[in-house]
């Protein structure tokens, strides 16, 4: 079992990634459970694949599980008010833990509800998708959203423990794993080249399945994530926000295609990311070639790298818009993750919206 | 002018407290406003009164002011969300800050949308009630009703500076104004036998509208509670639950008279401490004698300090009922803060629901 500390002071906590870690949960969470009783949040689509799995392994706790529908709809008001009421009538207290067993919706709506209710109690992550197990479930940013936008109301509220299990994997559809592989390249991006090249190499195998490069990756990904979070929390000195590479990009693009099945998270961030590096190629950042070797790459596995692959068809003054509303601007401006080359991301303060528009306009046509 | 630091570290913060502060209020804000604007959050009462006033005092800084109705009903996810989906539109950024101007109904529903937009951003507290201004202003619990009672979902959130104009107090209605007063005779109950002997000489002329008298009470009010919180932010060691004496009774006296105009907060809480003192001296806490002085001070101002005088029928088993899902419940039991006298109140854990269940059917009776 591989263990790595989001080393947090008084709100540390460990993940823990291993095969098979569903199947011994009762034990890892039998500690987080009061009188023996653990509410769990999941969705359906998630507890019909692997609720019975999941409950065989909690032994003799008593269960309260809450159920919500898939999808990025469940973010919202209505279901978070929803699963609240449904908390309070459970007799939920602060020194109980919630757990959240499903994707990054499942994640980000149940530790919401767990930084407001009754002022906050605590939760436990068990992430079930590639994307929720390298990114999402760890770091403590949770959120629902508005009609305005993705994530614009939420709180960094830290997890007490997050639980990995890459055989979960194993039921996620193919098209879920490709979109959850772009968060596992960023960390490459970012700031570690050789695993940029690891995953050149191995990145077909993981996709195909294979548990070791799957462990490898996850443990790769949450021990970056984990240490960029220890060292700015909360967005403030401008580390985190490395790991928005490629998101300023994205959101405009889900904000475009309706934060719908036309475009998945993690398909934008991927094409987010080809465009920041060609982006910074074009400001003479940035060899060319960097920019080249990461569309390739993405491409190479399924992931789109262009407009036209993602069936984008907006313009630059359409896409920029959808940036306005981002809630990382600060004082109207809005900072920009580029790239100096393969793991030399670096935030830019300096971008005129009029060049991310020029820009998407020439990507366009 | 008074001066009060609430030592938090990071979230450290100072309380102003000056009669005529509000035609000041542009100079102490416009350090928290950004191209010179700002988002001012208020009930229609309170704009109606003072609105004027204090628009006056901010000179050339730019007002966007949001003005919810006023009352309990305000603490409500409906206005939550209308409130932050018009923070988005502004286009309110985490680094600014919102000005919560009225009484404690403003003061926690803005703070608790600062607490969530964009996972955070900043405000600043301008309390107009006498209640808001000694205990709900300070401290940083912020919050919204559930239908299942009251504050079940909100936010430890401090604010950046809280600014006490004692004078605004000359149109607070006088119910009102004798609702805040029982929170100011609270800190003498909790902790302080000299402050409670001064409430007995002074509280007639503050109630009648002496403005030293009244700056005084707010000063040593504030200063009482800013130290609990300093020591207790979140309320874990239970030092801050202190601040809950007479709360848990009126909690469930809230809940019984259907949280209306019936009993406001600030009487629930005269008659929760009248019934926590004879709670005590019942068990042999406190001198009966104890009990008497404090029930004939709130009396003397015209609070309740009997359910009769409450217009509360219900028995014990009714207001117990409404205490089962407090909060502060702990595995199951409640804690209650009980008095070995006047300025020493302490925590108890040892309370059976039991015996307050027959001693509220005996007050009943």
């Amino acid at each position: 079992m591989r263990e790595i500390e989001a080393a947090l002071g008084k709100r540390s906590y460990k993940v823990l990634i291993d095969n098979g870690l569903l199947d011994r949960a009762g034990a890892h969470l039998a500690p987080f459970a009061r009188d023996g009783r653990l509410v769990v949040v999941s969705d359906e689509t998630v507890w019909a694949c692997q609720g019975e799995r999941f409950l065989q392994s909690l032994g003799a706790l008593n269960v309260a599980p809450i159920i919500v529908p898939p999808g990025e709809g469940s973010k919202s008001w209505a279901t978070l008010t929803g699963l609240i009421d449904r908390l309070i009538e459970l007799g939920v207290e602060r020194a109980d833990h919630l757990v959240a067993f499903g994707g990054g919706v499942v994640g980000d709506l149940t530790g919401f509800a767990a930084a407001i209710l009754k002022r906050g109690c605590r939760y436990v992550q068990i992430p079930t998708t590639l994307l929720a197990q390298v990114d999402s479930s760890v770091g403590g940013k949770t959120a629902i959203n508005t009609a305005r936008g993705k994530n614009l109301v939420g709180a960094f509220h830290q997890p007490a423990a997050v639980l990995i299990d890459p055989a979960t994997l194993d039921t996620l559809p193919e098209r879920q794993m490709r979109a959850g592989y772009a968060e596992v390249v960023k960390y490459g991006l970012i700031g570690d080249p050789a695993f940029f090249a690891w995953c050149e190499v191995h990145g077909e195998a993981l996709m195909a399945g294979d548990g070791a490069a799957r462990r490898d990756a996850i443990e790769t990904s949450v021990r970056a994530k984990a240490a960029i979070v220890a060292e700015d929390e909360r967005e403030i000195t401008g580390r985190r926000a490395l790991l928005n590479f490629g998101h300023t990009f994205a959101h405009a693009l889900e904000a475009e295609t309706g934060f719908s099945d036309r475009l998945l998270h993690g398909e934008a961030v991927a094409l987010g990311m080809a465009l920041a590096f060609r982006f910074s190629a074009e400001r003479g950042l940035c060899p060319r070639t960097d920019a080249e070797s990461v569309a390739v790459h993405l491409k190479s596995v399924g992931l789109p790298t262009t407009l036209a692959a993602a069936g984008v068809e907006a313009d630059g003054d359409r896409l920029a818009a959808h940036m306005e509303s981002d809630k990382k601007r600060a004082s109207g401006r809005l900072p920009f993750v580029l790239a100096r080359g393969i793991g030399a991301a670096f935030v830019d303060q300096s971008v005129a919206m009029e060049e991310v528009r020029r820009f998407l306009d020439a990507e366009g046509s």
